[in-house]
């Protein structure tokens, strides 16, 4: 068990993924967690899985996390404040000014608030799909006010430190302009994009491919939560939809008359800029920025992919992850075997020496059309 | 060796990805294979590779398949028609209308061209990355026009079902408004989401989440290809955009006044319109279609997993892919088995008889924020 950074008691209020994975987190470094929910059942089930006890007369937590949806947030924290008056209380919802507003507009004690926002998730939602590690390597918004001490700010870095998370401190309007770009505008243009589909005849949902999978994913978002977060973030939305859709504009034009000088010229420039926008984004696409690959060639022969795993066991090194890619007919396979940063260079040297063949990296990554 | 619906000698030009792995797959049906490029270099490489062999003086293919970039497609098609006058002549360009319009215009023998698209593709280009299986289960649309024969169609069908793909005809235009959907508009859209990125600060590439990964994966596709693609189909592109941008001011509309009456209804739909799109979409989203998962539960513990693929090779069952899901410090983690839809059923009945514990599907697919 590492020790943790947090001190004293932490009280989770809200027992869906964020909140009881919260919780699986903490108890795993040993702190003591108090879980609330108006669901008793829900409540019952984030507590056999392990993310901490039922609340007690006496418990007088140190720090209080609000963890339910952006709408009843401020409600929450405001009642938490008032209960809990040693307490300083932090939230994880997804939009960060309209909540501070609100808590000034109803006259809460902010002096012991202080907004923050992990940037995690998955797709599978409720306490089910809770995991301690989703944290691991993701970013955590820290949305300190006027009114935020040093140590209180202090206090949620080690939160987050505790949970493996990459603190950032923002004011709440740089997050909520942040996440406009990199959460809520693919949202609306994801869900627009896969609307544009009820449109088109019988045969257009049989040509879909991996792009339209890709880009339309999350339009399967559920819309009660998203009319929250939009509507508590209109306005950085707002200005960066009409950013889009000047650009939009010029792509038009250019389609319009596509023979026309300068028309080529417009499209490169459109997609170059798509290419250093989606260059600025860490981590590669589509797989997973915590650990690192290693492709080992196996030999399609039963009993192959076995014994390399056995032998990574040997090793003592623990796969984080594993996919397997082999064409039928093809001779060999290859097994992507994700690892933590830290072990992977051992590892490749130790399969190289047990005669396993690496396939060096640098695959290119063209396009489909 | 499955005996082949396809008659006669092919003959390929362009060994890029598709290109070769057609080859790939007409060779493991035994069909005679004759390659061409006009790189030596790349050419050698397809035929090391296995997907065919060099021209000889003598060859006299039945079938010429043009498997090179949108803007060469039109030249190379009506060459082969000049240099094989009793062959049929097909193309896999993503673009159909201005190919057989350009050949139109050259006075090219379109009686014997019969253009095609299948819908398939791998984000690594080149023939380093082809595989004989990319287009299981995938659209192969056949672009008759006017002059096409029943004939001819059954040629390319025959094509299409060796390689396991699924045929759908389509008139070029019908096939060019709906890629325009399925594929161009993504692209575009993609492309413009990333583009904003550039405008944000130094902290906002660290807020990015997976869902902004898979919006804009595709907008590092190849600006020159897509120069060709968006030029080649710029009418229906630029309607479906417009359509797009319709709906995109009435979103804008709603931010601007969020608590308007009206607006959060209208907010509303739009994500609802998203849900239904999505769902026209057939197979899983961000996984294989082609292939049915069966999650099984696996003890955190050394040999577990060397175990549970023993025993499905033991079953004489093929996995064609395997992800390995645990959450570090949890007693259990589950491997995703990808297998033919055929063998699902009765992997999962032995298995469970073997004692491994299945989990059962329908894990709610919920919404990250």
């Amino acid at each position: 068990m590492t020790a943790a950074r947090l001190t004293g008691s932490v009280r989770i209020v809200g027992t869906g993924l964020l909140g009881t994975s919260i919780g699986l987190a903490l108890r795993h470094l040993g702190i003591d967690v108090v879980l609330a929910n108006r669901s008793p059942a829900a409540l019952r089930l984030a507590i056999d899985y392990g993310a901490g006890r039922a609340a007690a007369a006496n418990d007088n937590p140190t720090l209080v996390i609000v963890a339910v949806s952006p709408d009843s947030t401020a409600d929450l924290v405001a009642a938490e404040l008032a209960a809990h008056p040693d307490a300083l209380v932090t939230d994880v919802a997804s939009v960060k000014s309209s909540i501070l507003v609100d808590l000034q507009v109803r006259g809460a004690d902010i002096t012991r608030y202080l907004g923050s926002h992990p940037m995690a998730g998955r797709e599978r939602g409720g306490a089910m799909a809770a995991r301690a590690d989703i944290f691991l390597g993701r970013p955590w918004v820290i949305a300190s006010h006027a009114l935020t001490t040093p140590a209180q700010e202090r206090v949620i870095e080690s939160l987050a430190l505790d949970l493996g998370s990459t603190p950032i401190r923002m004011s709440p309007d740089e997050h909520d302009r942040g996440v406009a770009l990199v959460s809520h505008v693919p949202q609306v243009v994801a869900s627009l994009l896969a609307a544009r589909l009820l449109g088109g005849g019988d045969t257009l949902p049989s040509l879909a491919g991996q792009g339209l999978r890709d880009t339309t994913r999350i339009a399967g978002s559920d819309p009660e939560l998203w009319i929250q977060i939009l509507g508590a973030n209109a306005g950085p939305v707002a200005e960066a939809l009409r950013a889009f859709r000047n650009d939009l504009d010029g792509v038009v034009d250019a389609l319009d008359d596509p023979a026309a000088p300068g028309a080529p010229t417009r499209l490169a420039a459109m997609l170059t800029r798509g290419n250093q926008g989606v260059a600025r984004i860490p981590g590669k696409h589509g797989s997973d920025a915590r650990y690192e690959t290693l492709v080992v060639q196996v030999a399609d022969e039963p009993g192959e992919l076995a014994r390399l795993l056995t032998e990574i066991g040997e090793e003592g090194v623990n796969m984080e992850d594993l996919r397997l890619e082999h064409s039928p007919g093809a001779q060999i396979g290859f097994a992507e075997i994700a690892v933590v940063p830290e072990a992977a260079g051992r590892l490749a040297e130790a399969l190289e020496t047990r005669g396993w063949q690496l396939a060096q990296g640098g695959l290119t990554q063209g396009s489909g059309s």
